[in-house]
């Protein structure tokens, strides 16, 4: 096979068992929050219409989409977010109950600049509450946002920012911007959690704002307040036990289609950007050609997540997912390693036989510890003459020789 | 949104939170069934190089391949099977210590016509061992379907269908048919667990075989046994307690790629074609491109999977993914009910409030009926004034009215 043919394609990644077991780890937690809360789930396919992915997010995204004909001829693309799925599966189903709260975990794909945290396929974890215009909805995004962050992955330094629309539509009044140029200052003044505020002035000023109107900006988002709303929602969130919030009067996030309330989280370590990103949408589904109703949730990146649990080295204690081997002696004996194998997983002890008989024992002790498998159970011809199994323990070294009624016990101790 | 926006693609379904309960569910049992028998974890992209697809699986394969270019002109395609990126992983991490035990679970892509248990996106759920000769490897395979299909499962009638490429060549031997013919006699036999055997006799006949020809094939198929690798293969399987085994001589499996034992299990209701298909393929990941090693292993159809449960309703006790909602009454009550859901929550009862104020209680009942919750707590003014909650068993129609301390107590009676 000539090299090209064996790679996996630029910004995409093969994820092994040791990365996997991280993943599933993760998405496990991330799934029990979500369902704690009552949020259910929903898949959906792949591919869509290019009908339905089309004209939605903006041209530039459009250049980034995975857009092609099928082979019967149908212009189809590969989901490129999780919340136009979730508009057209609303318009599909009308009479799904409301308000509908639902998360889905799903790959999207983006043909974008492959970058640190930045992958061409890559796990979004959304969770949204359709049909609701309660502050309680919005709290408990924020609940779950927390939930997540704090108890599921115990990030040790993480802030919740919060902002609203309104809050920023409301110092770009005072502030006496005319309101076609409110996009443009919001665009800068998002930018100051990465740039510093000369910097930003600087941009405002080349931008053809005057020397006046950069200070009048500054001043009124330094005494902005959140609006009776946000007030509101962090009141319940604060009721849930939601901490980590902070009201940041400058957070715009880049999307134009929220309406209310913005959510992003971002960690302090690694150099990341953010790792969760959210808001309430309340026009968003009717543009995209669903149903005219509210919604609030929220984004999760599972990769970005991912990534900061292995670089803090943050979950020591996950157990390996296979604990033991069983080591295999010749053909006469495989029989014997079987039935220590069946009387472990029987015990609930996840284990894998050693099948090429090999009696050089030192090469299936390799084998565990290239597999990080803890524990090894030796099954040799003097073990079996006296009804006894050996266990060695790789990590204390520490062997012994037991009756075979005694297996599961010894093992749970050695776990 | 004019309707063909609306719709999914053909072939193509959306899982609904009801349909996912059981996916999910069902995914859940696989995965420990894998990771009892020692089998870890493998993910890789759902978009390859064309280069790694194509001249692998046939023509026929190839036209219901989802091809195309990426936005930046590279040849590339959706995942067609979860083997070829095996291949592809092996021979790129060709360190991976062997034998290679690894499970995969996810969607492949083939425009094939739609049909009942057939879809354009489904879900493979792989399991093999790549780099082992050894009898014990094709057994735990055997033992993996039949855990999984028996005891995670549940599936009351079901047949795991066993054979050898060697049995179907010796019985091609002594039907004395030269060996260029032999793959269209297999294929012709293969059938009889669709068609009668007069049908199959009439297709040789048409096929240009003479009667005698034909009768031998029958003769010689209707005294076969097993090999001495089968039959080595079948003691191992049975010492890990597999049973519903059944030698079947006319069993070859399509593809042309197995060299040894072949697995396929079928059920009986409902009429849906088998539920898993595997065997040994000594050469088939030297052929794909990959490092030239043995390997035996099978895939399980989990959307197919999914239909039997469903279809037989053989999961009746699986419980509701949300299991109370907690009402609302008016904005001065939310932190109540918010502090019901809290607690709730804390003590492991996931619950749903419903977040817009509603003082007409029936709503909220009719909302959690719809939603299959089976418990809904009130706190309403009454119920606030007095320290106490209301709890609503909407299967047995009980209420009672507690102090809220008892809270958690009380649901877990009821649940």
């Amino acid at each position: 096979m000539a090299k090209q043919n064996i790679q996996t394609l630029k910004g995409f990644r093969d994820f092994s068992p040791n990365m996997m077991r991280f993943r599933n780890e993760a998405i496990k937690r991330v799934r029990e929050v979500f369902e704690k809360y009552g949020f259910e789930e929903l898949q959906t396919p792949s591919l869509e219409y290019q009908k339905v992915l089309l004209g939605k997010y903006g041209e530039e995204a459009e250049k980034l989409m995975y857009l092609f004909d099928d082979p019967g001829g149908r212009g189809v693309g590969l989901r490129y977010d999780l919340t136009v799925p979730l508009a057209r599966y609303i318009a599909q189903n009308q009479d799904t109950p409301m308000p509908f709260k639902r998360y889905q975990i799903q790959p999207v794909w983006r043909a974008d600049k492959p970058q640190k945290g930045r992958y061409r396929e890559f796990f979004q974890c959304d969770v949204d509450t359709v049909g609701s215009l309660s502050p309680i909805a919005d709290a408990e995004i924020l609940a779950i946002i927390w939930d997540v962050v704090q108890n599921a992955f115990k990030f040790p330094d993480f802030e919740i920012k919060i902002n609203s629309r309104s809050v920023l539509f409301s110092s770009m009044k005072k502030a006496k911007i005319p309101q076609k140029k409110w996009s443009s200052v919001i665009q800068s003044i998002d930018k100051l959690d990465k740039k510093s505020s000369g910097e930003v002035k600087e941009e405002l000023r080349t931008k053809g704002f005057s020397a006046d109107q950069v200070a009048n900006v500054f001043t009124v988002i330094g005494k902005a307040e959140p609006d009776d709303y946000l007030k509101e929602v962090v009141k319940l969130a604060q009721n849930i036990g939601v901490t980590n919030l902070t009201f940041t009067p400058t957070l715009a996030r880049g999307l134009d289609y929220y309406t209310g309330a913005i959510f992003e989280t971002v960690v302090t370590e690694p150099k990341i950007g953010s790792v969760t990103g959210g808001g309430r949408y309340d026009k968003l589904l009717g543009d995209l050609g669903g149903p005219d109703l509210p919604a609030v949730g929220t984004t999760i990146g599972l990769d970005r997540c991912v990534d900061v649990i292995q670089e803090l080295n943050l979950w020591k204690d996950i157990p390996p997912t296979v604990t033991a081997l069983v080591t295999t002696f010749d053909k006469n004996l495989s029989s014997a390693s079987i039935n220590v194998s069946n009387i472990l997983r029987a015990g609930g002890i996840n284990n894998t036989i050693f099948p090429d008989f090999e009696k050089d024992l030192k090469k299936q002790f390799k084998y565990a510890d290239k597999l990080n498998i803890p524990i090894v159970f030796i099954v040799g011809p003097e073990e079996f003459d006296n009804g006894q199994v050996t266990i060695k323990n790789l990590k204390t070294g520490i062997q012994e020789t037991f009756p075979l009624e005694e297996l599961v016990d010894k093992a749970r101790k050695h776990i």
